[in-house]
């Protein structure tokens, strides 16, 4: 399918009945401090608390209804795997979701709570993937990547769309980078309604594996990382770095300390809960990594899922 | 002046340009778990963290120019003397702010934040009121009571008006109460609005003072409390609890695990932060206190103003 307005709004259409149109915030005191003004689009209020459900619905109700009845599958274990299990059970069909053995008992839940079938697996890549094949291949199920995949970005491209409806005005958009499904079709969006407007990718210092590929013109895997963002520690996919080089403007990194202190001024301030990933662009701002002052800015509040007996402002050092 | 619906609607013209209209929250877990239909009004997203912003602004705007320009006083040390200091700002006249020599530094640093002149004297009710008294006699400012004040009360009245604006169906209102200035707004404007409504008061069984005033018909002064509401830690005033008797259908007392849960469920579904008395109405929904099925309820959530290092389920027992 072509990754055009077109098709974004096709996918809106779609998943306009199983999704949030979520708040847009904003503070005096936050636009004082920086110079400029900040637009923050709520995704932390959308169902099964993350972006992740626009792309999952559009994925699963794009299948025909042939493909649909054997399922779909993903090996992801965080709000992807959520969104999909909650996805598939609003269509009456069954979700395979391959969770490492040593998930959060969270992770688990979340996804029994929406009906996914899990099964465990060792926890490695290689492990993750053979098992999602095999279940693929028993089952018939259709294999949903979390990133690598044109209707996921297609409904990921909605949260910008809306907020762009919100406040046409907006000259920066600031985007979290994990995998690149968010910032494929943010960008993608956001450049062709409004063609002068800047997008920056933004990610932590500890996994920056998207600007050092920037910097190669080639993908660097990025090695293992304990950033707090835990969303954000996954390697660009490729077809999300082709669309990336094309039409983001650049990346921006930012330090853990930069990113816990975002995350909780957000929670002071805006009086709302995000988790770590959905901090790394206010982050930016706060460390200065892109200039703000005069300019009206859109920043994704990317998920609000987060284990409220370990927050990171309380972690002995 | 009369407390009715026209001084109410005025209050909520004099207000509107300085105050947030603030969102109304549902989620389809929680509405399944009561078997009720839940509305929240976000009043921790109000000005200043709380509701109080209501009160203190029509207070502030009411006073002829003569009187303002001498300034306002007031002894409360939470989220009213942060919420008075700003509409005084706004009107750019001073606001005396007595508070405890023990104030938490969070308090001090909000009321100075929004140009509040502190005088701080001896942690007593008694030293309070003198220091107060002393200011106001000195300084020929108004002394703005948070809750005994009938310009206070009308604009509280203005949280229900909007969510019966957007929610003109409701069967209920649960309601927090402390000194009772949210309490008396709410059930006089809610009850004009629409006399079929049940307005419940809702308290912690540590600080039940309204309860037990309600059995004896007569106030019953609150006795020393730790109850983790601290906004609640308040005898109901004089005017409060004569308008609260004639027109509040109940209340009802929760207890300390069942505020916990209550916060801490609203935190991780709704994904906004509130402070432990806001969470109070939704605590008499989790002990059942208060029948909800079938019907559709209205739960004012009077504020988000909390300390990030003290969240009350990480407290050691």
């Amino acid at each position: 399918m072509p990754l055009d307005l077109a098709t974004f709004r096709a996918a809106h259409d779609r998943i306009r009945p199983y999704i949030h149109r979520t708040a847009v915030l904003s503070s005096a005191r936050l636009n004082l401090a920086c110079g400029g003004q900040l637009f923050f689009k709520c995704e932390n209020f959308q169902k099964a608390g993350a972006f992740k459900s626009r792309g999952a619905v559009n994925a699963v109700f794009s299948l025909d209804d042939a493909t649909a009845r054997c399922g779909v599958a993903t090996h992801s274990s965080g709000n992807h795997a959520a969104a999909l299990s909650r996805a598939a059970g609003l269509r009456g069909i069954p979700a395979h979701i391959v969770m490492p053995s040593n998930s959060s008992k969270a992770k688990v839940r979340a996804v029994e709570g929406y009906g996914g079938r899990l099964t465990f697996c060792e926890p490695t890549q290689a492990a993750r993937e053979a098992t999602c094949a095999r279940i693929v291949s028993e089952t018939g199920a259709t294999l949903i990547h979390p990133f690598e995949n044109e209707a996921v970005m297609a409904g990921q491209s909605t949260a910008v769309i809306e907020l762009l409806e919100d406040h046409p005005a907006l000259d920066l958009i600031l985007c979290p980078v994990g995998g690149g499904g968010l910032l494929a079709g943010t960008s993608l969006a956001a450049k062709a309604l409004r063609p002068t407007i800047t997008v920056m990718a933004t990610e932590p210092e500890e996994a920056s594996d998207t600007a050092r590929s920037f910097r190669a013109g080639q993908i660097v895997p990025l090695e293992r990382t304990t950033t707090i963002a835990d969303g954000l520690r996954t390697t660009i996919g490729a077809p999300n770095f082709a669309i990336a080089r094309q039409w983001v403007d650049g990346v921006a990194t930012v330090s853990e300390e930069a990113i816990i202190a975002a995350m909780r001024t957000i929670w002071e301030t805006l009086k709302i809960v995000i988790e770590p990933s959905a901090a790394v662009p206010y982050a930016a701002v706060l460390e200065k990594k892109v200039p703000v002052a005069g300019r009206q800015v859109g920043l994704i509040l990317s998920g609000g899922n987060v284990d409220l007996d370990a927050l990171p402002w309380l972690r002995k050092p």
